[in-house]
Formats: C-alpha cells, structure tokens, sequence
C-alpha cells in the first residue's frame, strides 16, 4: 500500500472514529421497552451497567460473561401442560398404528383414548414409558426432524398459535440487550436439549451449544453405508433439573454465570449456584400471576414441590430472604407476547 | 444526529470501505508459516477458502464453523507419558504424607518408589485407583488450583520447560487461522475436562466452554456457610475417547464439525463422524515421525490398539482409504514448538 493511500485510510478510519464517539448519549434508547419500570426492570439494567464498566469494581471480562435461562415457565408459555410433552402425547398418536397393543396397554391407552382425568394421575413411570417410546430407539437426526415437522404444524389450545410463538417479548429483551453487553445466553432447561435445539436459534436467538437440557446418552454406531451416525438409546444422561442445572453449567461452561431466570423449585439450585459465583450476579425468578393475560399459578396455590418444579410458598421465601427479585408478569411486564402489539 | 453530521458518516464509511476492500491481495500473508507448503497445508487452505466463500458450493454460514483438535499427541506432546499422568503421580506423592498405607498398598507403592519397571505393567484397575485418589473428593475449584499451582511449577524431563510450552505451534497455527475465518475451535481430548481447562485459554486460545473432555460427575452440595459448591465424587460422567468423542461432541453443539484433527485410534470415531457430516470436511492426523525434533512412534511400532489410543498400522490404512490427510511433523512442520525460533 502506498504511503498516501495508508494516509487517507488513517484519516478515514480517524474521523469515523470521531464520529461514532460523539454522540454516544443520543444514541441510546431503552433496551427493555416491554417492561415497565420497577425493581425487577432495575435490576437487569444495574447489572449490565456495573458489570460492562470497565471502572466498576464489579467489571466482568467479556468472556467471561453469561446469563442462564431456564426455559418452560421462565421464557415460553408451560401451562396448561409442558410443550414436549404434547409433543410426546402427539407422538403416540401418530406411533399407535405401529404399536396395536397401546389400545389395551397403559399408559398409552388413555393417551390415545384422549382421558384427561386418568392422564392427571400419570406418575413418573407412566411418564417415562411415553418418554421412552416415543424420544428413543431413532437416530439423533430422525429425532430432530420429528421435531421440527411437529413444531411446524402444531398450535396450542388457547391462542391456536405455534408453540414456538407463545415466547415473553420481555424475556426476549433481556436475552438480546445481554447479548448487546457481551453476555452469552444459554438456556438452561429441564427439557430435552435435542428438541429445544430444533428451535433455540430460530425463536430465541441462542445457538445449539448454548442451550444445556436434559440429554439422552447417545450411542456412536454405523449407518448401512458406513457412515458414522448416532443413535438415543433408552438412557438419560443428564436430568438437568433441580441440582443438575448447576452440575451441568458447570460441565458445559466450568463456571457461574452472573445471572441466573427461573420460574420454579427446579431452578432453585441454579440460582443459589449463581450466587456463590465470584462475581456481580443477578437471582429472578417469574411469578405467573397474569390470569388474564396468561395464567395464574403459585404460591397462593399452596402447592406441594413436585418432581419437575414447582413455585411454592417455600421458594418465594427462599427468594425473599435471599435478595432474588420476583418478576411479577402482571406488574412488571407491559405486554407478555410479541403479537400483542 | 443532524442530517449534516449523518452525510458526513456515511462519507467517511464509504470512503473507509472502498480502501479496505481496494488491496485484499496486498494484505494477504502466509497464515501457516510453520507449514512446509504440502497437501497438509494445502488441504487446510482449501478447506478454509471453500468453507468462507459465499460463492462456492462448499459455503457454510459462520455460526456453523467448527473445527475439533485432540489434545495429547495432536496440538502438545504425549510422550514419554501424559501429562495428566505425570500430574496424578506427583499428586501421589504430595498425598502421600496423609496416606501412610500407600507405602505398603499398590499401585501407590510404585509410584512412591518411583518403580519403572512396575508401573509400565500398571492395569487400568491401578490407573482408576490413581485417579480416583488424586483427581476426586475435593471440590471442583479446590481440584482447579491444584492442577492450576502444578501447571506453574512442574517441568518435562527432556527439554526443562513448563508443558504448557510443548505446544506444536504449526497446530496453533491452524486453531488461529480458523478462528481467524469464523470457526469455533474445540479441544476434544480423552484427557480432563477440568485439567485441560485450567490452561486452554492461555495456551491454545480456547475457552473453557470450547473444551470437551473426559469427567467425572459433579455433585451440587452446600458449604459450610450455606453457598452452593460443586463436588467430585468418583463417578465418571463423560469417557471422552473413541466412540464417546462424537458423543460428546454432539452432546456440546448438537452438530458435525467441518474438521477434525488427532493422532491415535482414540480420535478414530470424532474423525469418521466429521467425514459423515453433511457439510465439506477436513480429517488429518498427526504422524509423530520425528525422532530429533521431538518423537517417533507409531504404525512403524507394530503397536496393538490400546484401550487409551495409538496410532496403528490399521488406522493407517483407513486414513488412507478414506482421504484422511496424515500430517507428518518432519516433513510437514518447519518448526516444532514456539521456542526453537
């Protein structure tokens, strides 16, 4: 390159710069218009502050920035039922006709005869044999197609939409404005990692390898051609749920994050985990109190913690007496879904 | 912003622009230096160039660009011993003080005695007793600073230097070179997770969330004062080696990579299942044929497969037969490690 030519590109790059520091100030809108304002709104905001100012005591290194997020209840819709687990239902439907003694075989025979009442008293072996026999025995690329062809077509029961449509604009907000500071966000859920891969990209924003969930162990073999392929055994690998949302932040990430979003007791762990963290951190968890605009569950419900994670009086105690904040739906949060507007 | 400042902006862009895209070919300068120009380095060249191209059939967008690298044997050396080995005996020693039975109890006994002769005849039972005495029991962060304080001190028995320095810098080369052209790059090592995650970034550029490796099972507890730890029980989660690499891998992104580099039948599935992905694809291994640099070893041995890895005739012949490039370090590399310059 010449030395008039590196001069004018220095100039170039010279007034550029001018141009862009200028007005820093003017530039700024509000990164979380869908909430109003309040401690929760707060919060997020003195967290990204103080931890992306590199004279704050409380300074995190961009890489070492990252969010957790658990997923059903926290940033998608999981009532009245948890997404995959129509999905699963669906599945034996589409399954029975393979399968002509799920007429006469519980659990599958009140899935397929649609009996609520009977489906309400599944317990976790009913569970199980419907996780199994319609999540297993298929390679992990005819696993994943399934999926996407089911979330393609599927609608929910109250607002006819794509359950990939039934996302809080408010959580989006706060993914994308951390994503803006230099966080990653991972979601951190207890449901299956494959299927919330099909679509984490798409809906949220968030790679496959940042979203950590429960896992099938997958068995390495060899397709008819020789090609190398993965098959999901009936096997669980992670329950990443309660105590393994931090086992397996850890095992994916080898450290706390700074900010941790739940919704129930199976995020508790994760939260406590990320207050031990060394560094500035951030504890919230969703309270569903939103009837109409949603719904209205927890704690006034006095339900008893149940195996998959519930938010129970003692949780809300918990969150109190150890400075988690409470993100109300119905108070903190403007509009609950994107088209609402 | 005024409309009088916006033009002038957008002049300054322009102008920044047509420079930066004027001289592409003056700027461009060998990104692998440490390569004797070769169909290994051709290879890597290719791959890259096809895999960036917008244009080429071989394209593919930057947030799926992957690349896997072994670790002993493929980017530090292996030999006479692994390094992680050589940390778990020092630990027997510096243990020993508190386990006055080891002085009378194998395997510890050799490896206090320092008996060469009995450990070469160690089984996998005396290794697992190794490893479950000096890598579990503790908590993840005290095991961290053990392997961090280690690292700092301890120095190989040939060359007198740290192990983080016998890195293969034409190795480095190509992690930068990849990640200089929008690929992750993963260490996927039959080593410890939690080891090799204590130096990955100073000495590879490799984040922590970018290691994959063998581990042990974490269990979340609480400390004396309440807060939420991680302990290592002696369970192992993940066998990182073989077969369980894809696994593994497929566990932490949920895709193929493009490329895979190692160097022993340990690494023969992770580079099969590259092969199977659906993208272009780059499989190499590292052929250790240089006795005076560093070491020779390998199919010219006649060595058996071993349960931790080796680089055999067999797997020769299937490098071979499947397009795999082998890297020899004598002919291929100019240069070794770092230092030699």
């Amino acid at each position: 390159m010449t030395r008039r030519l590196t001069s004018r590109l220095l100039s170039a790059v010279a007034s550029l710069a001018i141009l862009l520091t200028a007005f820093p100030a003017r530039a700024q809108t509000d990164p979380l218009p869908g909430w109003n304002d309040g401690p929760a709104k707060q919060a997020i905001l003195t967290l990204v502050r103080t931890t992306t100012d590199s004279s704050s005591p409380s300074f995190v290194p961009p890489g070492k920035r990252f969010a957790t997020f658990d997923q059903d209840g926290t940033i998608w819709v999981e009532h009245p039922m948890y997404t995959q687990m129509v999905f699963a239902f669906d599945r034996v439907a589409a399954l029975a006709p393979q399968h002509p003694e799920w007429k006469t075989t519980e659990p599958f025979k009140s899935v397929l005869a649609d009996d609520k009442a009977a489906m309400s008293k599944f317990t976790s072996k009913d569970f199980l044999a419907i996780f199994v026999a319609t999540h297993t025995g298929m390679s992990v690329d005819a696993f994943q197609q399934t999926a996407r062809d089911w979330l393609g077509t599927a609608k929910d029961s109250r607002w006819h939409r794509p359950y990939t449509e039934l996302i809080y604009e408010p959580m989006l907000e706060v993914m994308k404005y951390l994503r803006a500071n230099g966080y990653r966000t991972y979601i951190v859920t207890g449901g299956g990692q494959d299927f919330v891969r099909v679509y984490s990209e798409q809906v949220y924003g968030v790679v496959p390898e940042q979203v950590i969930g429960s896992a099938v162990a997958t068995k390495y073999t060899y397709d008819n051609a020789g090609a190398g392929i993965l098959m999901r055994p009936p096997e669980l690998l992670l329950n990443n749920n309660f105590s393994g949302k931090p086992e397996d932040i850890y095992l994916f990430t080898g450290s706390h994050p700074q900010a941790a979003f739940g919704n129930s007791t199976g995020d508790q762990q994760m939260l406590e985990y990320t207050q031990a963290g060394p560094d500035a951190h951030l504890m919230m968890i969703v309270l569903h109190d939103d009837a109409q605009r949603e719904y209205a569950y927890g704690p006034a419900d006095g339900l008893p913690p149940s195996d998959v994670g519930t938010f129970t009086q003692a949780l809300y105690d918990e969150a109190k007496s150890k400075g988690w904040i409470v993100i109300s739906m119905k108070h903190d949060w403007k509009q609950i879904f994107a088209w609402e507007k």
